[in-house]
C-alpha cells in the first residue's frame, strides 16, 4: 500500500492526512439519525415570541412584498413573521453599557471584556423547515437577513469582526431544533481570519493576485468541483479537514457580504441550498456547521462560506497538534456531491 | 450583568470567552453515560492477539519483576502480557519503504507522504480497566511504555514529532472501549507546537526565562491550582477552552519525556491518575482526550500534558473563527477538582 497523503491548506499552516489506507466512501458515513424530540415549548415557534427578547429585525408576511421592519417598541412581538432576528438569551458577547465605547482588543493584551452582539436568526416560522425543504425564496430571506444585520453590526465602533454561522443538528451543537443561524459581532479579529489575511497579503506581494481568485481558477475545472452558477463556485478544498467539507466562493472579489446585490443574494442562496441538499442526500441528512469568513476593513480579503459536515470526531491527536486526519478524499467527496446534484437536476 | 471575559492563551494567539453570563457549575455538565456495549470480540483483549499485528513492545507478567521484551519473531504473540504496544491496523502514518529515507516536510511545501508510525498501547489485559480503577503500578507501566516508544521513534531520521495521546470514551473518538493510548510519529512539527515554540523563544528573548517555568510559579499559589507533588503541578489554564480542562507540567524543565527518571515516572502517573479520578467524580466519568506536547530537538521547549474533557461541542463559531466559548470558569473548575481530590485523600 502507498503511504497516505499529507496536504497543507491553501492559506493556513494546517496539515491534514488524507487517509486513503483507511479510505471510506462518503456513503459509509451515512447513518440513522435520531430525531430531535422537542418536549418543551419551542421558544422560536410562532406564538412563543414572548419567550425571547423583542426582535431587532423582522420580515413580515404581506400579500405583495416583503418589508423588513425594525421592531420599534420593546413590547411589540408580531406573530405574522417570516424571519425573526432576536438577541441571544444567553449571549457570549454583550453591548457596552456606555455610549461611545470604543475599546478594542489588541494582540498585545491578554484579556478584555466580551463586548459585542450575539443574535439568533430564526429562519422560518415552521419548526421543521430546513434549507433542504424550504422554498428558495424563504432561504433568500435568510441570506438577506445576514446582509442586513451585517450592515448594522459592522459599523459599531467596538466591532472588529462579524461571525455568521449555523449549527445544524444536535451533534453539531444546535441546542434548539428549530432551524436558526447565529451572528456574533466581536471586538477582535479571530485567529483563523488573521492567519488567512496574512497569507492573502503574502500571496499578493509575491504573485500580485488574490489567492482566493486564483483558487477559483484552479478548482473550477478540477476534480474537486461540485457546482457553479453565474456568481458562485462550490468545491471541496484540497486539504479538507472534514469528510465532505465544501466551500462556496463568490467569483467577484469582495471582502465581505455588505454589498451583495439582489441577484448575488439569490445566486448565493441557490448555491448553498443545492449543495446542502446534495450533502443531505449523500450522507442521510447529517449534522453540520457552516460559517462565513469575511473582513470588515481589509479589502484584499475575499469572503466565502465554509461548510463542515459533522461525520467524525476530532480527538486527542487533532486537539493536541492542530493536524487532522480525514478518511474521505476531497476528490471522492466532490464526485458524490456532484452526482447527487445531477441526479436531482 | 457585567460583560463576559475574553482571555488569551499563555502562548497561542487563541482567545476564549469565559461565559460567566451563562455560567455553569461543573456538576451541571455531569450526565448519565451510556455504557459501551462490545458486541464483537475485542481485538485488544487477552486471547485475541491474533486479531492485531505482532507487538513492538511487550511488558510480560512475571513473579518478581517487569521485563520489557521486544517481540522477536513476527508470529509470536504471548498471552501473559501487562502492556502491549502494537502497530495500528489502520495507520494514519506508515514507515518508509526504503531504508535510509530522510525526506521531511518543510513549511514551504504543500504536500508530502504521511511517513511515520502509528501505534496503539493497550494499557491493561482487563477490558474494563481504566486509569481510575487501575492500580498505580499498572498505570506507571503505561507511562513507561510512552517513554520507551518515544525513545525508539524519536531517533528515526524521518521523524520530527512524536504525538502521544489517549481518547477515552466513544464521544471523545475512541473506536474501541478497551482502554488504550496511541502514538503517532510524524514527519513535521505540528502547527500548535510550532506556535508554542515561537512564543517560548519570544518570551525567552524578552524575559530571559522559560514561559512554562514562569507559568508554574504563577499558577502554584493561585485559584487555578489543583494538585502538586514533588515533580508535577496540575492546574486549570487561565484561558481554558474546554470546561474542566487541566494541564500537568513537570517542575523540572525538559523538552520531552525521553529522560524521565523512574521517580518522575511514578510522580507523573500519580498526578495524572489522581486528576483523572477527580474529573471522573466531578462530572460522572466523562469522555476526554489528552495529549503530550513536547519537542524532540528544541531544548528551550517545556513538555507537558493537556487534558480536554469532552463535555460540550465545538460548533460553527469555534470552527470558523478559532475563538472559543467556555461556560465553566477555570477557577470554578479548579475548585471542584481540588475538593474531589481532598474528599478522597
Amino acid at each position: 500500500m502507498p503511504p497516505n497523503e499529507l496536504r497543507k491548506d491553501y492559506l493556513l499552516n494546517r496539515w491534514v492526512v488524507i487517509a486513503t489506507e483507511r479510505a471510506r466512501r462518503p456513503t459509509d458515513l451515512a447513518k440513522n439519525r435520531t430525531q430531535n424530540i422537542q418536549t418543551t415549548p419551542c421558544p422560536l415557534c410562532v406564538g412563543n415570541e414572548n419567550m425571547t427578547p423583542p426582535a431587532v429585525l423582522l420580515y413580515l408576511k404581506e400579500v405583495d412584498k416583503i418589508k423588513p421592519t425594525q421592531d420599534p417598541s420593546v413590547g411589540e412581538r408580531p406573530k405574522n413573521w417570516l424571519i425573526r432576528t432576536i438577541p441571544n438569551l444567553y449571549p457570549a458577547f454583550t453591548p457596552p453599557k456606555q455610549a461611545g465605547y470604543v475599546e478594542q482588543i489588541f494582540s498585545s493584551k491578554k484579556h478584555g471584556d466580551a463586548i459585542g452582539h450575539h443574535e439568533v436568526i430564526v429562519e422560518s416560522p415552521n419548526h421543521d423547515e430546513t434549507p433542504a425543504n424550504a422554498k428558495l425564496t424563504q432561504f433568500e430571506l435568510v441570506i438577506n437577513a445576514y446582509v442586513s444585520r451585517y450592515r448594522v453590526l459592522s459599523t459599531k465602533p467596538y466591532v472588529k469582526y462579524v461571525s455568521i454561522f449555523r449549527n445544524f443538528g444536535m451533534e453539531a451543537g444546535a441546542s434548539l431544533s428549530h432551524v436558526h443561524s447565529q451572528i456574533i459581532a466581536m471586538p477582535l479579529i479571530p485567529a483563523t481570519i488573521q492567519e488567512e489575511q496574512v497569507a492573502v497579503k503574502t500571496h499578493r506581494k509575491v504573485r500580485g493576485t488574490c489567492i482566493y481568485c486564483d483558487i477559483i481558477e484552479q478548482e473550477r475545472n478540477g476534480p474537486r468541483h461540485i457546482f457553479e452558477n453565474e456568481a458562485f463556485l462550490v468545491f471541496t478544498p484540497y486539504a479538507s479537514i472534514n469528510p465532505l467539507e465544501f466551500w462556496i466562493l463568490p467569483k467577484k472579489h469582495a471582502a465581505n457580504i455588505e454589498n451583495l446585490t439582489r441577484t448575488e443574494t439569490k445566486a448565493f442562496a441557490a448555491a448553498l441550498k443545492i449543495s446542502l441538499n446534495a450533502l443531505k442526500s449523500v450522507v442521510n441528512d447529517p449534522p453540520y456547521n457552516y460559517g462565513i469568513h469575511q473582513s470588515i476593513r481589509d479589502n484584499s480579503y475575499h469572503w466565502h462560506l465554509e461548510v463542515y459536515p459533522k461525520l467524525t470526531t476530532w480527538a486527542g491527536f487533532e486537539k493536541s497538534t492542530g493536524v487532522y486526519i480525514n478518511t474521505v478524499t476531497p476528490e471522492t467527496a466532490a464526485e458524490s456531491l456532484r452526482k447527487a446534484i445531477n441526479s436531482t437536476a
